[in-house]
């Protein structure tokens, strides 16, 4: 009987997904009751030691936990008590803050120490994967030492609002699952060319006429703040991404003369193009737009884009042609849409922001200084090109292995695990370059209807491959059946995860 | 003005799906009021008019006609008249019912002639998707007149219940949307290798011992009972699938003896492969399950599969060699399992059960006289092998091309629709064999998280093929639109129909 406990014991501290990077099971294990377990915080000198984001934490675990259950504090028996080395409550998560967190679970009670407010979220996530019920219901954890952090400061994940419009439950719903996997970047693919969904306090017509509906399909300052805000709750940052001058055919429809007209046989064809990046009215509008934006979002850093700019229209037009020669570009039009991207840059320096694009912006320009951070997207070779960028001295994401929108089988979730962003020749300083990674649910056949079975459980492969350590984590056989027992906890936590494969989880997923 | 009107008005009628027999549009258009609408019989000589499936159905189509609304009949200004030819409430539909029914939509009201009662649900199912609302929430109806009646006589859904668990609930929300389609057989693939989730009266062990869950993952009586219910109200009949003597293994759990024992080496190895057909207990088991079942399931058909038995475990055991060498066999194990699958199609038919089988039992055996209906699913060329079965003088239900269990893109709805089940060199006699079709949805990688978005509308495009006049349907850049409509249409409805394209619905899924 002890051995099977022992067997059982050692499977619960390893059932934590991303698993920590440091674990020490133990087979000995204390019951917790629900009426009788609280979370507290370690006593500061000062008596301010409140927290309002673990406040909130502590009534989401506790449901986690204890499904079913209120929170009662009578007689308080098994304690959860957290210390923070900084007590910065009030503040956005970062690409800088420390995750990091230490937990010990031991006789009666647990502490949880981090140097941030960030990192204990990332350890309530953990102590709640720890406790289990027997058969019989009552809720077990045991004894265990972790130290954890995370190998990628960045681990996002991109949701497209513009091919479909998702209601904002549907974004909040996907936070919460993000904290489950502790992904800790909303990457919102705000606009694009079918739809312009955010409600600019500057330029309203933008979605009056560029959304799919001007009430309906927006995203208004107090949805916004309502995601930003629920994010941070969690840990999570909202980076933005305004792409241009590409992907902006909804941006023409509530701000004449942005886009460049396409001309057909010496007359414009009635069509549009990218941004037209020859008029002083384009940095005007940019910068105030971006302006808004970056008051907006609280994130330090801005998604410029910058990717797939079709030059055809460009060169269709006789004025863009002539600012062409006149700059001396020749025919190059790539140097045109650097000479825009560069602008754009230098707005949302000024602004304070530090800008994101897409490898097209580093592929096809010389001048590379002005950049900070590239993330590669295309397919092929995407390790060649994360080093061609930090050999450049620029820092990465990496999105290309980790394309979701597309649908496949769950079995092929492997192909998401089976990826490690430093697998290429370069010195530790390149590779401290790469800041992680990001998962891609693109819009074209995603909407509100499959967002959360076609992300969840793949996008978690990915989770784990950009928090834990790769060598404890390479082996995609040792991996299954840990995920396969995460993604009935997040079934339990009413995410819409797909299966792996046969079988069964103990609480189905009951749809509405 | 009147233009767009008269335009907006054609397209109306045409976006019923599956496109109708014959539509006659007209731009006349009558204003519908909820608190002034109503449903209503035409009045019989004798008094007892009233139908309870029809009141149900009057119920549903209110809500969906005017979602939101409750149902009063103050004043009616607009009512919508059902008569029958002959007036079977009480019955199930069966492969025989007639689905005809003609609609006429005219000033004030709206008449629904059909022979059953089961035509006029198809009927109620097309005057709801004739009703529209303007931009200011207004609805209306055209002028219309409609004569429809289907393509063929059975068109199912395949849900396997084995490899994954589904709830009730999400058996209950697909048949729902199975009407909204004009789907008309649910084949429950209940039982199968990985769990026998039926609650047997007479073997209670088979669940208990053999289902993922003896208490939560099963259905009892009574939710059998209540599939068969909520599926008669729809028109819908329920097709139980005992399939055997393969895929059986999760039967071996609670039903000791019945499965064939595998040897190495000369002694059993324990596993265990096929029913064992050598066995008197075997044939009497059987014989009993398939009595409880033809009593709880009122259709007159059983599905006994007969698919991918594999040989190996037969071939091993040394007491099924002897049988066969007793038998004359020789070595042809395909002799053995159509010596089982005879046995069973006897007792079923000793029941007054027609039964229905897999190609395999089709495929392998020479002696085919004793079988009725055969369900073609492999792949490859699969109408060589449905004009195989309709010259052995044998019904066909073709599934092949329908296998939608496999994920893929959404976009490739078009390979479902570009199927005719009828483009092989026949008679008519010959083609008039084949009585339908058949979508499959196979549950390795399929539960209640992602059952719906896979299904439809993707499951939509086989509907209208197995509906609709094929001439009159045989393009898809004409079928599409219509599709992108009907899919809105089915999100406003509560189900959770996957994306198309790019775009949006005035009503979006809201995710709970």
């Amino acid at each position: 009987m002890l051995k099977k406990t022992t067997k059982k014991n050692l499977y619960i501290s390893e059932s934590v997904w991303p698993l920590p990077q440091i674990v020490i099971p133990s087979p000995e294990r204390y019951q917790l009751k629900p009426q009788s377990f609280s979370f507290g915080y370690r006593r500061y000198l000062d008596t301010k030691h409140s927290c309002s984001v673990l406040d909130a934490a502590f009534k989401r675990y506790f449901s986690i936990l204890f499904p079913g259950y209120t929170y009662g504090d009578e007689n308080e028996v098994f304690t959860l008590t957290i210390s923070l080395d900084r007590h910065d409550c009030q503040g956005y998560p970062n690409q800088d803050s420390s995750e990091r967190y230490k937990l010990s679970v031991f006789a009666g009670q647990a502490s949880l120490n981090a140097e941030t407010v960030w990192g204990s979220l990332r350890g309530l996530e953990t102590f709640s994967q720890l406790v289990y019920q027997d058969d019989f219901g009552s809720y077990y954890v045991n004894k265990t030492e972790i130290e954890d952090y995370p190998q990628f400061n960045y681990r996002g994940i991109l949701l497209d609002t513009s091919r479909h419009y998702l209601p904002v439950q549907a974004i909040l719903k996907t936070l919460d699952a993000m904290a489950y996997s502790k992904f800790n970047v909303f990457h919102w693919h705000l606009v694009d060319d079918p739809s312009f969904p955010y409600q600019s306090q500057k330029f309203p017509d933008l979605s009056n006429k560029g959304a799919f509906h001007p009430v309906t399909h927006i995203y208004t300052q107090s949805d916004v703040r309502r995601v930003i805000s629920y994010a941070r709750m969690r840990g999570i940052r909202v980076l933005p991404e305004f792409d241009s001058p590409g992907h902006t055919k909804s941006w023409g429809k509530g701000q004449s003369e942005l886009l460049t007209s396409c001309y057909r046989g010496g007359t414009p064809s009635g069509t549009f193009g990218p941004v037209n990046p020859t008029l002083p009215s384009t940095y005007q509008f940019m910068a105030s737009l971006l302006k808004e934006v970056a008051s907006v979002f609280p994130d330090p850093y801005i998604h410029l884009g910058g990717d797939e700019v079709d030059f055809s229209c460009w060169r269709s037009n006789p004025y863009i042609r002539a600012f062409m020669r006149k700059m001396g570009f020749g025919l190059d039009f790539s140097k045109l849409e650097a000479f825009y991207i560069e602008k754009i840059v230098n707005i949302t320096s000024v602004l304070r922001k530090t800008s994101i694009v897409w490898q097209d912006v580093f592929d096809y320009h010389e001048r590379r200084k002005f950049l900070s951070v590239v993330e590669v997207w295309k397919q092929g070779c995407y390790l060649c090109e994360v080093r061609r960028v930090v050999k450049a001295g620029l820092r990465v994401i990496l999105a290309s292995p980790w394309y979701l929108d597309q649908p496949g089988p769950t079995h092929n979730w492997a192909r998401y695990y089976n990826v490690w962003p430093l697998a290429f020749k370069g010195t530790e300083k390149q590779k401290s370059l790469v800041i992680g990674g990001e998962v891609c649910l693109w819009g074209e056949y995603v909407d509100a209807t499959n967002l959360s079975p076609r992300l969840w459980p793949r996008a978690s492969a990915a989770a784990e491959r950009l928090w834990s350590n790769e060598r404890q984590t390479s082996c995609v056989e040792r991996a299954f059946p840990r995920l396969q027992e995460f993604r009935c906890k997040l079934l339990r936590r009413g995410i819409q995860a797909e299966p792996l494969s046969v079988g069964h989880c103990k609480h189905e997923y009951q749809s509405g």
